[in-house]
């Protein structure tokens, strides 16, 4: 037994409720009385189907998803969806348009372009702002004749969120946006999106199951050229078990949709998060310049939290000793160093609030 | 609970091993006092890296894997690697060449075909034997200039097997194997191969986790303007970490990989598996026709027993009996009807001679 409670900042894999831990190893081996585990059950048994479908329907109701929009559990991470959204949807369109706003969306930039002869146009370019802010919905230069617009709502590695999600403009084609990290963080209009998209490793579950939300229309666009491994028609046509879907994740998932449904839903979990964001970001600009986060308020993350101290060498220390009284994971992003702090839904207010009382203890002995 | 022990035949996702479920239930919250759980790791953290390199180490032990051969755990299933091997391996050649020895062969026959120019030549097809027996590898239509040809050691859904395993001929490119359902269960020499893939639910793991075998001069082959997700080279690049994997189906899998080596290693596994397969064959064969599998012996697949009775009536009557007697999972594929009882590793023989016991009594009942 470690000598305090761990909190674990993860940016991804993350945390996860402690409840649904608990039920899951009370699960393990005998799932409901069935006597099966969930992880040995065929996808096609009848308990397995039951698991899905509630999954289904509380995302549903988590997310006040129309009943025009299919969800999908995939595989493979919000990675294999930025060529599976050219594949599927910009068959005979010539041009994606395509907002970078920090290294995901940058990715998915590059990677959208591979495999598809389609133009991807950069329709907006957070450079601009050197990443420390976010390009308005109103200046990206888009195309109602282009396929679709790709974005990015939260910038895992950047720190950076649309505080207000982009609404559809007049010259806006369908929006396909990357949810991964703040997906089930805050309310959202489903009925805005031509396709959510998102990892579950952050807000949703464990690694290998991928969310897919696709408004209905959107899929007689999917071409049959397109392999049925990747084909989001042939996924919907066979309700999801077009081939094993990574069962257990998607249990687990579920688990998570149960618990924040037993929270108070997706409005309880945004005030919440409101609240622990803002008291991080407080103790960060009431640190005299000791803790730094450039970013422009409005452009703030709630979600990913990052910050640096004076020099690369008091950040490493920060880590460490952060690590040592159980603030585990605060080190940033590989290619970014410095801090990080990563508040999904399953981190809770304590665990921000005892972060911060390491902050204000770490700035007394080193600042 | 159950009035008897429960045994569960599913092709996939099935039964694992008793031993390795207690075992991440125990350690479902904190993993090797870590005060982590394992689902919640980052995948860059030193203790998953450590979980990846264990699970690359006994793979490699237990399939005796030299050294020129890289392991990849990655997401998707083995429907996926049907077009990545397209695309990553066929860049500069004109032909592949596809062995259909049944419906899994066959999905992969006509997957492969598409998002590429590439001619899929049909080199066997065991249709000339009604799906009873399998083309000997040296009656292949194959041509060393093709980039590779792709087959199934084991068809999981019409219970095919090659008992001894095609080895390369003067005129054979590179073996690529779909050993989804019968990897583990018997001794390989790996040096035959240039890639061997699996899907985990059947005889590694859990559902969500794809093995990939690949010798390390095929990576050459990979091209750039395949997407990084679906590219070998940059998976193997950065070290199975260019996105996040399935890390929990991958800390199980290793898990069922440390059974093993306890069990004895896949040569245990090979002996007992041949005594399971052995028995239940013996019992349809001395049935005076009442259960009938017609596949020719050399052919019958050790890991998916089919099997039929005189009607279907009576085989939807002999699945129903036998669920409610603890024999679960024992209907046949969706499209075959009839039963099948999958005796992958996991499945003890006392399951096997109790399927056996039930056949009997059914057949006095019912015969």
């Amino acid at each position: 037994m470690l000598p305090h409670p761990v909190y674990n900042f993860s940016a991804g894999p993350a945390v996860l409720p402690d409840a649904v831990l608990r039920t899951a190893q009370n699960e393990m081996l005998d799932y409901n009385g069935t006597g099966f585990p969930v992880m040995s059950m065929s996808h096609r048994s009848d308990v397995f189907m039951s698991i899905l479908h509630h999954a289904d329907q509380d995302l549903r109701t988590l997310l006040d998803i129309p009943r025009n929009y299919k969800i999908l559990f995939m595989q493979g991470g919000a990675s294999s969806q930025f060529n599976m959204v050219v594949m599927n949807f910009a068959n005979g369109f010539r041009r994606v348009d395509s907002v970078v706003t920090g290294n995901w969306s940058s990715v998915a930039h590059k990677q959208m372009g591979k495999l598809s002869d389609v133009e991807i146009h950069l329709a907006a370019d957070g450079k601009a702002y050197n990443y420390l802010d976010l390009p308005p919905a109103n200046t990206w230069d888009t195309s109602r004749h282009s396929a679709f617009v790709h974005f990015a709502s939260n910038e895992t590695v950047n720190g950076l969120q649309y505080g207000t999600l982009p609404e559809p403009g007049a010259d806006m084609p369908p929006l396909v946006c990357d949810m991964s990290s703040d997906i089930l963080s805050r309310r959202i209009n489903v009925r805005n999106f031509g396709v959510i998209y998102a990892g579950a490793q952050k807000n949703i579950g464990p690694a290998g199951a991928t969310v897919v939300i696709i408004r209905e229309d959107l899929l007689e666009r999917c071409c049959k050229r397109v392999p049925d491994v990747w084909n989001y028609q042939a996924h919907v046509g066979r309700q999801g078990m077009h081939n094993t879907p990574a069962t257990y994740p998607i249990y687990i998932a579920g688990l998570v949709f149960r618990w924040l449904l037993a929270q108070g839903g997706v409005a309880q979990m945004e005030t919440v998060n409101a609240l622990k964001a803002a008291k991080l970001y407080a103790a960060i600009d009431s640190s005299g310049g000791f803790y730094i986060n450039n970013i422009r308020p409005d452009a703030r993350s709630k979600m990913n939290v990052v910050f640096s101290t004076p020099s690369p060498e008091l950040d490493h220390c920060f880590v460490q000793k952060a690590g040592n009284a159980g603030l585990k994971m605060l080190q940033g992003y590989q290619s970014v160093g410095g801090m990080r702090a990563s508040l999904y839904n399953a981190m809770p207010l304590q665990g921000v609030e005892t972060l911060i009382g390491f902050m204000h203890d770490f700035q007394r002995r080193y600042g």
